[in-house]
């Protein structure tokens, strides 16, 4: 049972409280022997540290809110803040997105961001979960996710959304949209983000059975696009960078925008509905049961 | 010559005769030694096998039509009724297709169909079809074929029409959509599913050139997912179901929708155009000219 | 510099002189040691020689325009005069494209018709262009591109307009669709075409980074579709379109323009916006300054 508990706390986002014994069949290796609920602190530490280099520029861009990274409303609305920021600075030409913590890229959405909160907050949430993406599949920076650790749901969405994909070679450390296992469906915009990344086939699959894929298997079916000793992640992303900022970065952006406006835009057309999908089916009260007994099983592993 | 007629046998949909003996050239080895214009028997017993297991919640769905599971109206009729007895059935929640026969899946649609009937019989024929590939593919169970022997035209159809395909490993068995070969065109929606499957490129080259692949090949391109040695087919099936009914139904069973509907809907939306444009396809005095010259080959070879 | 010189003078389209040594880092050879300023006569000689073997409907149309057969207005114009004649004999049903030069198949556009040239004049060479790929894309021939050296930019657009690409086994030679690192972008229906070929995440790294792929990378991503040794392109292409042709041209042509209509049609409802996009860009002052110092820098070096 601790080691249903340990793997499903990967998920940030996780819905049914029976069906999380499902994922602990995949067997993979718990991202931290000492998951736990969060250990909130309400401390103003910024969850994201940004350092850019004017000489390169490149900027470095860590997530580092212990234990996992999760995406929770404080979490994307400071990453969204510091992407903007960035966006905005004219020196800025370049993003390479990892993190501080052993193990774990980021365990994707926070599950406390959906139990028991008001439909408003949820759907305050769910618009800054969409709004990382688009900033971040729409950036004008060429941006290189550096996936340091496990990066499951949100966190492989968050990889996804950038312009390479450069993971370490430890087949412990999985990767994958795996809501499905949990009883939750990936919404359309996480779906063509990854078609457009795997193809159609791959992408069926992968959704279908919610499959987390060890690294080795995610540069197999093209969900990363190198694998480097862990060592080396950081510096490889600012090698590869900068072949990126060799090419010239206002035809760069044009052929970026003609390639994923498309899918950018369906998403831009459809916020709303999109919203209101999104709280109806979180805020219903089957699902917060399940999220309830899910809480209340990790509280009780703590005492 | 008796050569090319074996070969052609394999096709139930098969048009002009001139061009049967392109399709010689690929030096498949002919699905049964002893093919021939099939031995049609008016008796009731039944073409199509179905067990469902209740502990498991797993249908496998045995095609026992010889000599080739050619896809007639009463076959297609039949086959639609038990999937949807099936698909109603709450507690199946998984389906495996198979074959009785040795050597082959399906060897596609029935040429007699097509021959010297009304075009108010064709059309219902197509109905047949399309009806087939709609509740295949649109299925809320998970669908996996086994493929037991050689698959060409509407027997690949019916293949990835299901979420997952598993092969006998026995490179004498080939499976693709042929269409071209034989003087006819596979339509959008036989297009657009094998687009879904194995990418736009591979199955351009597929259908220009109407290719049927070995099973090695066949898993090369993706137009089937593994390969097990043949008297593994169906247990093989059987295990990897248990992991596609691991996942939670809904979940899995919105997933497939979201991935699966755009194409649905397309043939929904054209299917009255789509039964007019093969009708009057198929009544044309030119391809029952070719049909006729190919039946009496094949009565003549018999006698 | 010399040497950017040499690697860039293979572009028929490039743009901005600043970024022109960005290609010099591929390190890919010069696909000749005596790259220069084109050396232009006003002769009537035909740019295109074409011999349509009557006995086999096969025509093999050969590019014989030193020294990089550069799309010219006229170069195109000839090109698709060939084109329409060869499209309208019945007796001709498949097409291999070639070239007579040593080490390059096409080199791309003519940079002398982008260069001080009036509005007119470049909306003329964009519209034949656009002509050069509507017909081959969408040609009722099989067509194969004999690819027998470097293919860059437009070079590597007429390669992928064709059915099937056989390329010469040397990693010296090199094809893509490298405009970005030049400055420029791809329009989108080279885009979509490259997308077709090699789906949409390679075609996003390819037209994002501006890569030139080596003929065993490319390969690799499907760009060519086969790679035989130099002397023996021409042969293969022979065979290969030996194999197209068994299949009946009219299930093949019906079958290509269900798989290539959407896109042509893309362009057909788009062409004079496109070319209107094409004549403000490329008639920009920044540009044309680029353009200035780049054939200057060419001359001198020619002195």
């Amino acid at each position: 049972m601790a080691n249903v508990l340990r793997n499903s706390a990967k998920f940030g986002f996780s819905g049914v409280l029976s069906q999380l014994s499902i994922h602990s069949r995949h067997g993979r290796e718990c991202v931290s022997p000492c998951f736990s609920l969060q250990q909130r602190n309400s401390s103003t530490s910024p969850k994201i540290k940004v350092d850019l280099d004017n000489s390169t520029g490149v900027a470095v861009l860590r997530m580092q809110s212990p234990p996992v990274n999760s995406l929770s409303l404080d979490f994307l609305t400071e990453f969204c803040i510091n992407l903007e920021k960035l966006e905005m600075d004219k020196s800025c030409r370049g993003l390479i997105i990892t993190s501080t913590l052993s193990k774990v890229f980021s365990a994707g959405l926070d599950i406390m961001e959906m139990y028991g909160k008001s439909p408003e907050r949820c759907g305050e949430f769910w618009k800054a979960v969409q709004e990382m993406w688009l900033k971040l599949y729409g950036s004008n920076m060429a941006t290189i996710a550096a996936i340091n650790g496990s990066s499951p749901a949100g966190g492989c969405l968050m990889s996804i959304g950038c312009d390479y994909r450069i993971m370490a070679d430890n087949p412990r450390y999985s990767i994958g949209l795996n809501e499905t296992q949990l009883g939750i469906v990936a919404p359309f915009w996480f779906k063509d983000t990854l078609v457009n990344t795997v193809g159609n086939r791959a992408a069926e699959l992968a959704l279908e059975l919610g499959l987390l894929y060890s690294a080795p298997d995610a540069l197999k079916i093209g969900l990363v696009d190198q694998l480097v000793p862990e060592d080396q992640v950081l510096s490889t992303a600012q090698d590869t960078m900068s072949k990126w900022l060799a090419v010239p970065d206002h035809a760069r952006q044009i052929t970026k925008s003609m390639m994923r406006k498309q899918t950018i835009d369906k998403l831009l057309s459809n916020r709303e509905a999109d919203i209101t999908n999104f709280v109806s089916f979180i805020t219903k009260d089957s699902i917060q049961r399940s999220l309830r007994m899910y809480l209340e099983m990790l509280k009780s592993r703590k005492a």
